[in-house]
């Protein structure tokens, strides 16, 4: 019989986004070990911290392994309930905000639940703006807003550009549209005439022909579009392309959204079009 | 004159993820403290922590304040520059780390970058495929994929459909359509005839009319879709069509992006469309 994994729970009184993001950051440094992980959101009140608390030591008593414990509260009250469970329990909120506070002269004000919540409205609408903007300059549809964009994602298809451009959007305000490069604009030898006026807001996507075949054999087996061959045709004439034009150029073959988003971002204020 | 703001350095070796969310959610509990927010991300080797620490102790010099840095580093010798700027220095991975390796008979792996990497193709190509299910998805065009939903968003325009279905299918993977109540919907007293046989995957937003106005006046000025009027009609109507649908409802006039997706989560679990 296998190892039973151990039980992990990431518990926050609210979104459970900070909680989950450092959790998993912190497990990803024991990657031969087994985890099942459990996300309990908006644990704020002590009747469902007694009710974690009961899981939790439900999960250890199931699996024979101790639960581990991550946890951002706020108030003492839950916290103390979840130590009863017998976890091992880590709570960055516990454990740095004292220092902060001798550091700070100034006591914590219990905000739980606003860390995620709407705190600054024109920041908020930025964002959502910012998500129309993405969404109404995807596939490269019309340059026309592109004036107003604060970067402009180029490369050939399924290279990562939507998903980057709606990550930069929903978390950074930053209009972000982009552009792919078609089959005409391969065939030439320099940048499309229409992208050439904004070619300082341009940020290239590339990525491995190998895996550009695999991600394009998902979508469309067996097809022209998906060939290695082609894979291999479109990638190079779309490097040679922008590296031609200065373009700045990214290889994403192994990166996620989060990385090929912040690594733009440097980019994009160093070019100085966010404020 | 004003005093001058803390400065405050959230220094990563990787995206900076993990350190800005959690470095974000520790300065929001002193909201009557003004920071000086600064992200350094890819701090990954000696070089850069000394450019780095540099940076911080000039901040300190210029403010005339101590600062304070929050990292995520898994590398002892660039920790241990960064701890010569004279700040006041937080690292959670300094400071779990060793409780987690005694607790789970094991070492750590420095696995710095590899956080929000690619680490698991298949969670990736999910979350891909999930944002180009929200993206054809979108304002309800059709509602032919909704079988292959894991949720459908409703609410009349502007409740936060849109960008709480692309939060959902970028972090969670999870495939989220949204279907706008039009005027035509909203005169009638039932539930659209072409939403009733999803019913069990519907998911309402609501919204304050005053809210929405002000939302509306922002995009249309003085149009009658922005009215004041009109908004509370809309909102009154949805309202009673989608309780008396047994649909249930969210009102998201306070919540962010982040709120609203991570408390439809559970909802959408219980359910069962999600594996």
């Amino acid at each position: 019989m296998a190892n039973p994994s151990r039980p992990v729970f990431l518990v926050s009184d609210s979104t459970g986004i900070t909680v989950e993001t450092l959790g998993q950051s912190l497990l990803h440094q024991f990657p031969e070990l087994a985890f099942e992980v459990h996300v309990l959101r908006y644990v704020n009140d002590a009747q469902k911290a007694r009710a974690a608390r009961d899981r939790i030591r439900a999960a250890g008593e199931e699996s024979g392994l101790r639960p581990i414990v991550f946890s951002t509260l706020i108030e003492a009250e839950p916290r103390a309930i979840l130590a009863e469970s017998g976890a091992l329990c880590l709570d960055p909120f516990a454990t740095f905000l004292p220092a902060l506070q001798q550091e700070l002269h100034a006591r914590p004000h219990p905000a739980a639940g606003r860390t995620h919540g709407v705190i600054d409205d024109d920041d908020y609408t930025a964002r959502i703006e910012a998500v129309n903007f993405a969404l109404q300059n995807d596939d490269g549809v019309s340059t026309r807003h592109y004036p107003e964009a604060d970067v402009v994602l180029v490369g050939v298809s399924r290279t990562g550009k939507t998903p980057t451009c709606l990550y930069l959007a929903l978390h950074y305000g930053l209009r972000a549209a982009n552009h792919p490069l078609a089959e005409e604009d391969l065939d030439g030898e320099r940048l499309p005439a229409e992208l050439r006026p904004f070619r300082d807001k341009l940020f290239g996507l590339t990525i491995a022909p190998e895996r550009l075949h695999r991600i394009r054999s998902q979508r469309r087996p067996g097809s022209d579009y998906a060939s290695l061959a082609r894979c291999r045709h479109e990638v190079g004439q779309a490097e040679a392309i922008l590296r031609a034009a200065g373009v700045p150029l990214l290889d994403t073959t192994s990166m996620s959204v989060e990385e090929i988003a912040t690594t733009i971002i440097p980019n994009v204020e160093e070019r100085g079009h966010v404020k």
